[in-house]
């Protein structure tokens, strides 16, 4: 039992200890996470708070799940996911998001892994992220693709003049 | 002002009479060519239920618009399509259905084609159809590359295994 525990908690379970279902209590972290991050718009911002409130009302029912990465009390981090409806195996990432001051030590990346296991875990293929084409979220394009997300659509002009929807997809499972 | 209503109202306007908004009277009609489309399982079935619930209920807040095609009273199809979120320019087509004796007369084609002229008069730029890569909904591809409509995504195994996710878009303003 003891060699079979060890093969289910592989180090990859410590490796992921940071990051957690985001807590009522982290709340107000979580929405300062989302606004310091710089990216976000004012209606961006409204739908992160309207997203968490449907989390902690009722996560299965609302369908959105929060994620945090956590280093102590301090939430360096968050991530919201859930399934596409109407689908079996198909999930998005609506938003991820990293302190400026806790950059470049994997916090986001710790995260879609993190999401990566538990879509899996359900029995999910792929996960779909739409982002922008815009220079600000060049740095973000970079990332989804280093973790080895592959650009799936991209519609010039989408979201208004100058910014598109381009969307990122990986198969998970 | 008569030259100029002409203007405004131009042969376009008449072809595109049969489809209106739908009306409260016509949810039963609505709700039978869905299911008699032979194309949706029963929880695409609910699925329509409720986004009607929702657009009489107050179409601009549920952000569902639906359309019929009309011949008398008989409907003889619907659409029903509304804003991506968080988007000036991106909408989507829901559903669209035609009863199975109205076929090939142009029904889809006029509704889809409503859809357009409205997307275009509220300064919008894309529409997207995602829809199913199975041979059940081959005709309706066709029909959308007829339309103008081009393949932008494909993601297969996506809805459950054997039945992938296949987005269309068409740029309309």
């Amino acid at each position: 039992m003891i060699a079979q525990l060890q093969q289910a908690t592989p180090l990859r379970a410590l490796e992921l200890a940071p990051v957690q279902p985001a807590t009522i209590g982290e709340r107000e972290q979580i929405r300062e996470v989302a606004r310091r991050a710089g990216v976000f718009n004012a209606i961006e911002l409204d739908t992160v708070d309207e997203l968490l409130d449907a989390y902690y009302a009722d996560a299965d029912r609302s369908g959105y799940y929060f994620l945090s990465y956590r280093d102590g009390d301090r939430v360096l981090g968050f991530a919201a996911w859930g399934p596409r409806s109407l689908s079996e195996r198909g999930y998005d990432l609506y938003w991820i998001a990293t302190r400026p001051e806790a950059q470049r030590r994997g916090v986001a990346r710790a995260l879609l892994e993190a999401i990566e296991t538990r879509v899996r875990e359900r029995g999910g293929g792929w996960i779909v992220i739409e982002t922008s084409d815009t220079p600000t979220y060049a740095a973000a394009r970079g990332f989804y693709e280093r973790c080895g997300y592959a650009r799936a659509l991209f519609l010039p002009d989408f979201y208004r003049a100058g910014d598109g929807l381009m969307a990122f997809a990986k198969q998970v499972g």
